[in-house]
């Protein structure tokens, strides 16, 4: 594994592992990287993730070595945190880098399709750089006329193509229904909605305080949004769609006792797009839907969804999403932080609900 | 309403309605009605539905009046029997006759559909005579050819189309991907293996008994069975189509904690075709699957689905299934009760597990 000296060691003894080594090899290029030491408890990354120096490693036949321009934080990543092996990929081990979504330009390479200067994003590091097998990580060339950078995570990246496959096909939302999104203010909810009402849809989302839920009506221009901070959420949820009507899609990324009160307020023959389960990654409990027999009384089809099943459709997800993005249609506000060093506190606000839509690390150059 | 007579009343009073009124009336037919008094508490029936006279009427515009030669024993119909008002239809209103599938022929109509002498099958009464609108009650007229009635209930009624669709349409079920069945030995669940293994998929059963359990294996011919009776279910469901493969399609009929059994046991992008949740029926119990977060974790489709929802199609799933009983290729056990007055007993089988097949009630023409 790399070779490593810890420069960062909040709530954790500090160690210097092979520095002398690093020392002795001039033309190495220095690495830092967040180390996962511990399984984190709750939204306590500090005392499980360690920021240490390396080197990066010559690149060994078929990998690259990236120099990372951003790194993208996912709440799906959560679940690689926890010694859970019955997620849907195994847990990272610790003692390894911590791994996400980058967007940086190959500085070294032993790969012919991606030769240095490519600028690409991948499932690389929480480091300055990232080596990695480009196909075992998925890393995709990104068109360089894009020029901000940042929407290769955002409106055309994961979140865009998570958002479009759940509203359009696990979804299978119609013209004139009703879709209902739970973290809309996230960067994939937020982008559901708008693709939402983009399909002819009436969308409606749920987000925590006064602030977000006015940033999506006025600002986003959704039909309505469901404070579950404030008051009676389920009066609130009854409003959807009108006196007469109740929810047709619930795109949800939550979870959690929401669920069973929007079972109960679903549109017979209605769909549950379930992208994510958010409000169990970080408490450790598990969402049990009480309703769940809603699902026979009323016809639901629940079903999950995750993107890296439809990569291949990935052009034609990305081409639609440009389309829209092209023509201003297509909103996506970053919450950005600067440094890898504060990768930590940008990481957290996603379980703690404080961001608005896409949370990015800018590393400097 | 009807005017009645009780005459059975096990643990409640007697009571005497209208009985003048009937013995006046020279020229009317007879009849008796199990009438619902109260929510029967679990398994208790003959505390809620009492056995009472009357005359039947003289069909009103539109209506006929059928003379029940059998009444069809349903599961699903005891959620009619609660209180609860969230269910797939509003709970049958104290002081009326119960309600379920009836076979017979028209012996007053004032119908030009159904014509005197016609056989029927359609939802009506618990009873000697069934009093229906024959458009509200989704009467249809059997094929007289069909020299076995009890198959109208059973391979070619309900039971069989929710089979067929089941496995076929919910559960996509694909040749060569493992089939589930839960309540296998019971009316359905007898003919969804059995139409698995028909459409080229493995089938297993879960049942309750060594009996059921050898009985499906050996006489039906599936190609394993768990018995959720003895010894480690989860076990069992280990070997469910052998050591390297999991479940593709659970046609579930029970729900409780047998789903998180089978939701851990899951392939990746299965389905679960929720069919009936029986175990929640008499025990009052919700069901709350525990592992509901494998719906994300393996991609699963969960769907509810329900008969009438698909009357449409019932002339292509009829054809299909007669097909099938020609050529001697789908078995159904009978488990009949004879008599009206042995109707509660032969109704509560269905939930303590004790009949094998479709259970039914045939009446004294």
């Amino acid at each position: 594994m790399h070779r490593a000296k810890v420069i960062a060691a909040k709530g954790l003894a500090k160690r210097r592992v092979a520095a002398a080594s690093a020392a002795a090899d001039k033309h190495a290029m220095q690495n830092r990287f967040w180390r996962i030491d511990a399984r984190p408890q709750g939204n306590d990354f500090s005392s499980a993730l360690t920021l240490v120096e390396g080197v990066v490693p010559e690149p060994t036949d078929g990998h690259i070595v990236i120099r990372n321009a951003m790194l993208s934080m996912d709440a799906g990543t959560r679940m690689w945190l926890t010694d859970r092996t019955d997620g849907y990929q195994p847990p990272l081990e610790t003692g390894t880098p911590m791994t996400g979504l980058v967007i940086g330009r190959v500085v070294a390479s032993r790969h012919a399709d991606f030769p240095e200067g490519t600028l690409v994003r991948a499932f690389g590091h929480w480091a300055d750089y990232s080596h990695v097998d480009p196909v075992m990580t998925g890393a995709v060339k990104l068109d360089p006329a894009v020029e901000d950078l940042r929407a290769w995570f955002g409106t055309l990246g994961m979140n865009g193509w998570t958002a479009l496959w759940g509203v359009e096909q696990t979804g299978a939302a119609k013209q004139g229904e009703t879709v209902l999104v739970s973290a809309a203010a996230g960067a994939t909810g937020i982008l559901a909605v708008q693709i939402a009402k983009l399909l002819g849809c009436k969308a409606w989302g749920i987000a925590g305080g006064e602030d977000k839920c006015r940033f999506l009506t006025e600002e986003i221009g959704i039909d309505g949004a469901v404070d579950y901070k404030s008051g009676d959420v389920g009066a609130q949820l009854d409003a959807i769609g009108g006196p007469d009507t109740g929810i047709d899609v619930y795109f949800d990324n939550v979870g959690g006792p929401l669920l069973d009160s929007v079972l109960t307020r679903m549109n017979h023959y209605g769909r549950i797009a379930v992208c994510g389960l958010v409000s169990d990654y970080s408490s450790g409990t598990r969402t049990s839907p009480k309703e769940f027999d809603q699902v026979l009384m009323r016809r639901l089809r629940i079903e999950g969804f995750f993107s890296p099943d439809f990569m291949d459709q990935g052009a034609r997800l990305t081409a639609q999403l440009k389309q829209w993005v092209d023509a201003g249609q297509l909103a996506m506000p970053y919450d950005v932080t600067h440094g890898l060093e504060n990768t930590l506190s940008a990481y957290a606000k996603l379980f703690t609900g404080a961001n608005v839509g896409k949370v990015i690390v800018e590393l400097d150059q």
